[in-house]
């Protein structure tokens, strides 16, 4: 294999951005170069079809009694608008001050080069490596991989015969700090649209008599959280499971605080999230986000009109325990519930997603019918992230969602092992994104060590 | 002149749109357009620099005992966005069922060009029209007129001298009912910009710590109204002047009725206007409107953004004696007040107007100064309009605003006769604005028999 910064660039050239049809042939190219890297290392690989993005699915399979890993990565990026605010061309790398700029540099082409440069230089000191790996590599990971469920139907029995996966698609709080992912929030996602006259009213003639979709859609949606932060929709927070108290306890090793997350993230002040300081918020408590509002007139100056429609789309990221179909048709009940006469509300119910959690080995309560290369696995990467990195991970829920994981647990029965290496900094899913060199280049040396402690200790 | 109609169609390819930098030659072409018009009727055209668009001062003058009037008009238009909503270009007009399409074909192009034609038919049967008439064309009536005010530091006390304006540029019920407009309401613009982190942040990463700024201003944008449809501003309504019982008479002559109304804007219901009926609402009411709002992700699909800013363009209607400066105020301040700590808000306070009030000559309350000629134009107004049109006009307030009739008032003393020539079917402000070929016929012959009666009056 190629230095890896090198192999890295050439993947984020193809801008493979899964949401949008207009980049179809940057998923064709990224999806391409991922499988000559699959094959270059030994691997068979299988393109397997899907309604919109294929998955690579691609094995080394030895000796059947061999510890058996399935390691998965994506390989679409989300949009990398506005690109007004990016420094340079998203899909056009660049390295400034040690680190690597593109779309998909930290989420999640950069670890995805990590573990095959890791793995390269493993089975170039020894090929006959008694580890079998089944990679799979999806390409809707960002639009909340809509083609799993029937990848799984078609897979999950082959998949179950190993002992887990290994992931590196979370965060870590810096480039010295590495965090084992205990857990994932999951995801709920609709569209809400609001129409009222079939097209543009003048503000001056009809206004006064008309329910400006505007402000109906800003009505509704201000209803949706209470003053203290929390999300005002009946049984919202039912089944939300409690925190244990050796997480608050890792949180307390945690290099951030609440003053310097504050600085990291350039606002005012927090938002007073239910009770929750802003560390334990992102991680132990489930949102309600806008993430896009738009109607009527956009331009410059101004336009004295009542649009016709307003939309509004929504996200939700889940706890663990939360049902993502109940909780689905809870907002969308009350958005339902709240909405005036005076509109037309439509509603697009997108995709969901299970919240994902797994209690270490070494914890207590953790099950134990865990195969011994997960407890192996875990035990190797505090070792050898220790050694590489300086300091022990922390083990900690995180914020985002990789819908794919609790599928695999679901599916397959497989556990995740998730060591995560993009930090605050990286600017995920935001323009500038960016993957620090330095840490890329001490996880390749850990994941070396962690690949083969898991191979030899069978 | 030419036949109206094609004279119509040649004004309107310039595209006029004055708060777009981008149409400068559109602009440019509007006003060479007009000018030759006038001079064509042999008027001395002034073009008066301004900051932005020039103003068109036009004089034919004779004997200074001769009644003076002033005619008003505007050559700048709305923008055409969305351009897709539109069944052909909104600059290359075209006829369809009697009516001609195209941006400003009904907002000011079509009357003005009624005027026009009026004129030219007068003055070819009398050329000796013993009339004093200026005409003032401005280029910015679409932003609120900002240059107007030193327009008239120049020029109000010249303009005194007349005896009262003409405009067309409100609105009748139908093509075969004309209202003569009494009233025009105020304007206070503003828009609010609420900004988080210094860019986008991922909804999972950071989802539950910061304030939203979609959020805050949807919370911020929903607090100024209250369920009943009053705008929830404290003073907001402190100055707003009651109707007249003999408007309320008139109003019941209105040939639409609130379920045809609500037929016509083909919404669901209509808003809850604050104890008032909807055409009520629309005449005697202030509003508070949100013309634009934005923020966040606005393309295809999904993205899981929280966004750095968020925006809402926002505009009043103010009704005559409200005062646009204290509105303002009183509306900034409240929006201050309501802002979370988490977000950093700026506002640009947009252009202001004045609402407009006259009590027709023959009404209670008139009062007694006026000119002469006032009363007369008046009376042939009715006369001609009940003639040609076969019914008599109803005296009515009208919800649009023409910022610079109250300036006319305040700086010039000149009241307003305001004949309606659009329809509320010629969409103005909005996609397919057209104008009735029918009206526009019916309109010429009109204002021929008003013209003469003017003059010939005194």
């Amino acid at each position: 294999m190629q230095k890896p910064i090198e192999v890295l660039k050439e993947y984020i050239r193809f801008a493979s951005v899964s949401t949008d049809p207009a980049y179809a042939e940057g998923m064709l190219g990224a999806r391409r170069f991922a499988t000559g890297l699959l094959e270059q290392l030994g691997f068979v690989v299988e393109v397997v079809e899907t309604e919109l993005h294929p998955i690579l699915l691609a094995d080394r399979i030895g000796d059947p009694t061999w510890p058996h890993i399935v390691i998965y990565a994506h390989y679409d990026v989300q949009p990398a608008d506005p690109f007004s605010q990016w420094t340079d061309d998203p899909f056009d790398p660049t390295v400034r001050d040690g680190r690597l700029y593109g779309r998909g540099a930290a989420d999640n082409k950069g670890p995805t080069i990590v573990h095959m440069a890791a793995l390269s230089r493993v089975l170039a000191a020894n090929p006959d490596l008694p580890l079998n790996i089944t990679y799979v590599i999806e390409g809707e990971e960002e639009i909340g991989s809509p083609s799993m469920p029937k990848f799984f139907d078609q897979y999950a029995e082959r998949l179950s015969k190993a002992d887990f996966i290994l992931v590196s698609d979370t965060g870590s709080p810096n480039s010295e700090q590495i965090v084992i992912t205990t857990a994932l929030r999951g995801l709920v996602d609709l569209e809400i649209k609001l129409r009222g006259s079939k097209c543009d009213l003048h503000s001056g003639i009809h206004g006064g008599a008309v329910y400006n979709p505007n402000q109906a859609l800003m009505e509704i949606c201000a209803s949706l959280h209470n003053s203290d932060g929390s999300v005002n929709v009946p049984g919202f927070y039912d089944d939300v499971v409690p925190v244990f108290a050796w997480e608050r306890e890792e949180l307390k090793r945690y290099p951030e605080t609440v003053d310097s997350y504050r600085e990291l993230l350039d606002v005012p002040a927090f938002y007073p999230a239910n009770g929750l300081n802003p560390l334990e918020a992102v991680r132990f408590g489930p949102t309600l986000e806008f993430n896009g509002i738009g109607g009527g007139y956009q331009g410059e100056g101004s336009k004295t009109v009542i649009p016709s429609e307003a939309f509004a789309k929504i996200t939700c990221r889940l706890v663990a325990n939360q049902d993502p179909v109940k909780i689905q048709a809870q907002v969308v009940a009350a958005i339902k519930e709240r909405c005036p006469k005076g509109v037309t509300l439509t509603v697009r119910e997108g995709g969901i997603a299970e919240a994902y959690l797994v209690i270490p080995p070494d914890r207590p309560n953790a099950p134990d019918d865990q195969p011994a290369s997960f407890a192996r696995a875990f035990k190797a990467a505090d070792a050898a992230i220790g050694a590489k990195f300086g300091k022990p991970p922390i083990y900690l829920r995180e914020g985002g969602s990789i819908p794919v994981i609790a599928d695999f647990k679901k599916r397959a029965g497989l556990d995740a092992l998730m060591i995560g290496l993009f930090t605050p900094v990286d600017n995920l899913h935001a323009p500038d994104e960016g993957f620090s060199l330095p840490l890329m280049e001490n996880a390749i040396s850990a994941f070396e060590e962690i690949i083969q402690n898991i191979a030899i200790g069978k």
